[in-house]
């Protein structure tokens, strides 16, 4: 490890607003004005200033623009979760990539805050109290998290993605309808003749998760047929393919099979084939999401659509209305629908 | 869509330092040294004045602080890239995760900003101009971006991952010898025999890409080989397969080839794979990276380590030390190692 140290380089004095006025050529106040975003300043002075803080390397006191703006012109999507789930399920490329569409469009910097249990959370918390951004959209909350309850405490604007377990109230949420999708997966499978119907339920402390369950227990119900086959899986691929194995061993009789998701599916896939059953011939299989995973399986995954994307544009769509001095309790619910390929 | 409006629900007045105060049994003084993190506050104080924190969602003006501290407690992880890129290649998920462990521990916030080229750049540059966070770690870096000259020009304190293209002498930075890294693969190949062999590169807009291929390029003249099978290819799996597609075309009787990312390599396996050459028999393969890709491969790809890992710790570490008034212009290089897998 080579370590060069070159002590000549420190910080230059920072560049002031006088500077600025000077190099654009026009006053301090018109400067001021300018880059504080007014609107009575002249489109020519405008781009002369911003010509000049680029050349300059001017920063304004933020501290001081805050105290009169109080906005910091950032949005925060927190997600309460480790880097690997982050990177390893596509619900939160899919999510980013919406939410930064629609607060692009309104020239909001997205902030990205990632936060495990413990420490991590309450740095984070302390970040968001501080208000050094002016909204959140939260993603992926556990039960055990209370973010709803925090972030209602402390009337900062937000949004969830998936409805929260409490303060649902109190704060805005963006959701799909996961009972009815629950149960679309389960009637498909029913539909095609399958009558004992496992099911990899989600996490039993994530709403999504506990919604499906319930979706696939009132079709098993509706349809006269036993809803003891459950097994509670992860929504990662390795936490679906023991739930998976768990399922067969405990009920070999298995025909059908509802995951709550398809990164779980893919792991369903895998012990399936492992234990020599055919999809569908053998056992018939349903996945839930549809957001790049089910059509690259072997074979291709029937799944309930759940759509992320749209759910992300719209959850970043009513953070801004709440910033815009809108109401702060608003939910939005899109329906799932089923999309057919090949496991069912 | 069903969209439910609930217009009793608005933010409720924020609570005051007062009734922080008053809930904690302090004075008020003794509030806003404990809330600002001051030194001469008991554990009991400070403890209690905490559990009011919490308990009125008190919210203390970050702006009328930052006056004060002149500190955000917060810390930019900068990725100049599309969000696909961001999810797709390991080299960021390894990056963020080393990135947090030194920040954690030092108690900074890590918010991760992603910017594509166009507005996204811009708005991003202002937010780093506006100092809504103390530094920057910035990651992949290409020739276009000049965020070396835009950073080291607003004075912020920030640590390149990679060697930026410009300003060298101006900001800090951490790397791997790519040259010495391009060398060893090259050579791995040669000293088993390979005569004729290509390279699918790095881009030639980023410093990792063309150091490697320098290495490449020295490794063959010095033992007298042409050094003409040359594709560029852009650190993804497609990317690698184009070139390696592109490669055999024009040079068929290739026995060797680098590649300069394990992404592209796996992308450069399948057009092997589909050419009917046997890896390592027929053409010999050495990838670049192995940050948990190699070793999935088939076969588990020979490549060079770089410690990807480490420079993402001592990337966060050199910040800490210029956010503690250390000096600017640091560099940290570290030597590349070959891992012997079975493609070569």
């Amino acid at each position: 490890m080579t370590r060069v140290v070159d002590e000549s380089v420190r910080a230059a004095p920072l560049p002031t607003l006088d500077e600025v006025a000077r190099m654009a050529g026009v006053s301090r106040a018109t400067a001021s004005r300018a880059i504080n975003g007014a609107e009575k300043v002249s489109p020519r002075a405008r781009s002369a200033v911003d010509a000049a803080v680029r050349a300059l390397g001017y920063a304004p006191n933020p501290a001081a623009r805050s105290l009169v703006t109080r906005r910091t012109d950032s949005v925060a999507l927190v997600v309460p979760e480790s880097d690997d789930v982050l990177f390893s399920d596509p619900f939160f490329a899919r999510t980013l990539s919406g939410v930064s569409r629609v607060l692009g469009a309104r020239d909001l910097q997205l902030v990205m805050l990632l936060a495990g249990p413990g420490d991590d959370e309450q740095r984070m918390l302390r970040y968001l109290r501080n208000r050094h951004i002016d909204g959140a959209i939260v993603v992926s909350h556990h039960r055990k998290h209370q973010l709803s309850d925090q972030l209602a405490g402390m009337g900062l604007p937000c949004v969830f993605v998936g409805r929260p377990w409490t303060s649902i109230d109190r704060v805005a949420y963006v959701d799909t309808d996961n009972v009815a999708g629950g149960s679309q997966a389960t009637e498909a499978l029913i539909a095609r003749g399958c009558r004992r119907i496992g099911t990899v339920a989600g996490p039993a402390d994530m709403t999504a998760g506990v919604d499906r369950l319930r979706g696939w227990r009132s079709a098993m119900r509706e349809a006269g047929l036993a809803d003891d086959a459950v097994v509670h899986g992860d929504f990662t691929e390795a936490g679906g393919e023991a739930a998976a194995e768990q399922l067969l061993a405990e009920h070999p009789d298995l025909d059908g099979l509802a995951v709550a998701s398809d990164l779980m599916a893919v792991g369903a896939l895998r012990a399936l084939a492992r234990a020599g059953r055919r999809v569908p011939d053998d056992v018939a299989v349903v996945g839930y999401d549809d957001i790049g995973v089910a059509e690259r399986t072997s074979p291709p995954l029937t799944t309930v659509h759940a759509p992320v994307g749209d759910m992300a544009e719209q959850a970043a769509r009513l953070l801004i209305e709440q910033l815009d001095g809108g109401p702060r309790a608003m939910r939005i619910v899109f329906p799932p629908s089923l999309v057919r390929r090949e496991s069912a």
